[in-house]
């Protein structure tokens, strides 16, 4: 949330000769992303963000996110488009640093969305994972059990002051998600961090999705059920049953999913709970107050994570036609 | 250069049904301004800034600076607009904040102007004095002399910390600016912080001033006197003759500078210089390190007072025709 890098407005204006975006109108400095600088150019052909990458962001794996990004708007996903400069290249640099222009998705991300907006999301989520499985690079989830692991081991001793009894209660998840994690479900590029933030409306109409700097190849149902945290609990932690009815349809409408992918929702949902508590318990635990990043409360999803254990078919998050087991 | 407020797309999209601005397609939190939080907004009828004034602007003050900006906008003079709600009204309530829309100005501040712009903002301040003369609104200079010996009693004290030798050198111009400091000659409605931050060019034209909020009653050549410190000083402090004939051109083409006027410049530019290196002494010396507020160094304007000091006449500045006394 923060411009770390300020642009002159000379090399800006010398930058952008490389790219076919035409004359420069203005550009202001946006306060949006924790990783990255972002400006927000008018220029004579239309809109467009200029990333300036920060140090958090691994360099080498910008080829595989702006890639990503190309492929997946050139399939119609509505997700904003890297420009190619006049030399065929796509990563610039600017200000020292690797800096991208990509086109401006209009739209709203939403604090309160709706079942319709939730639909929209399912059917968003499916049309991505179709899209994408062309793709030809890969990059593997940083943020698999083994990421998980590397910040627990550094987040577990001081657990217990965010919540007591955190330390145990994860370690038997960890235990039980090694022996049952699920294997050989559909797997594939996923996006991994598709909150409201990162997704556009406009009214009903999904306009767009933005941030794929977490994007990897990972089992397509995992992700659906990081859009059920993300999107059906309500600011009371309680699971929005409508909410995750129409995420699920809405993706099924395009993607259905299959019996091993539907029965392992439970466990993925509660995998990917404990995926955003650990990074937000780390930040909590280790990043100073006051500082650029934003830190978020990790016990939202601890709520999450208890929530998800007590499931006992994924017919009660919503999915139609799936009997109790 | 921050957003302090956060605004939830519900909330905003509810304020601007009072407007007409059309529908929003986006905003995005900008980093602009250091008084209050700024939003650019894309609507169906085009991009707006939304201002949420924060505490350090006087609530009491903003009918003057959007009746002023109002004033100029339908003069001619290239200032944003502020936007009239439905019921008549400019200044709304948004997030518990007063919250104004003004129209989008394109263009870039510059961080090297030349000659050239150097003469157009003369031109602008000109027909911004002469388009100001009919406001029926006034406020008086809270940055005139006795605004300046406020904060010099607050900073005095340690003064010599950033520059030996400083306090002494202050008390002296104040004892010969209450003796010295010009009376009656020519006032009106004046920009007062017409920095290279806040006027916009598209190539070598201007295309607009913005940030009223010093603007007030006071001297037109105090005004005139303020842009000299702002434009045409270099980044080692020497004065750009031909910037300050271009700048002194271009606003005498538009409203000639009478005899007095000319003869009162230098006391007028080391007056200038003293206020800007006491708002920065001040914030210096009182505004914690890594806070919100940008602090910017002091020395830069007792350099510039130094070398008014000096000055034996106005045609120093580059004032064409004018005899040295």
């Amino acid at each position: 949330m923060a411009v770390y890098t300020d642009v002159a407005e000379g090399e800006l204006g010398a930058f952008l000769k490389h790219y076919p975006v035409g004359d420069l109108l203005s550009y202001k400095g946006i306060a949006e992303g924790t990783e990255n600088s972002n400006f927000l150019l008018h220029t004579s052909t239309g809109s467009y963000i200029l990333t300036l990458y920060e140090k958090r962001v691994e360099k080498a794996d910008l080829p595989f996110f702006l890639g990503l990004m190309g492929h997946l708007a050139n399939k119609g996903v509505s997700c904003p488009l890297p420009v190619t400069a006049h030399d065929g290249s796509v990563i610039g640099t600017l200000a020292g640093r690797p800096a991208v222009i990509i086109t401006f998705l209009e739209g709203l991300s939403l604090r309160r969305p709706t079942a319709t907006h939730c639909a929209e999301v399912g059917k968003a989520l499916a049309a991505l994972h179709l899209a994408g499985a062309d793709f030809s690079m890969t990059r593997p989830n940083a943020l698999a059990i083994e990421g998980w692991r590397k910040l627990w081991t550094a987040a577990r001793g001081r657990a217990d002051e965010v919540e007591p009894g955190l330390a145990a209660e994860v370690d038997a998840d960890f235990a039980d998600f090694e022996r049952n994690w699920p294997k050989g479900l559909p797997e594939g590029i996923i996006h991994a961090d598709l909150f409201p933030d990162n997704v556009f409306f406009l009214g009903e109409k999904l306009s767009g999705l933005i941030d794929f700097y977490f994007a990897c190849n990972d089992l397509y149902a995992y992700d659906v059920a990081t859009c059920l945290n993300a999107w059906c609990f309500e600011k009371d932690f309680s699971f929005n049953l409508t909410k995750g009815k129409a995420l699920l349809a809405g993706y099924q409408s395009v993607r259905p999913l299959s019996d091993q992918e539907k029965a392992a929702l439970p466990i993925l949902a509660r995998g990917s709970a404990l995926r955003f508590m650990l990074t937000r318990l780390y930040d909590w635990l280790t990043v100073p107050d006051g500082g650029l990043v934003m830190k978020r409360d990790p016990t939202e999803y601890i709520r999450r994570m208890r929530f998800h254990r007590a499931i006992k078919s994924a017919s009660e998050y919503g999915l139609a036609e799936y009997g109790v087991s």
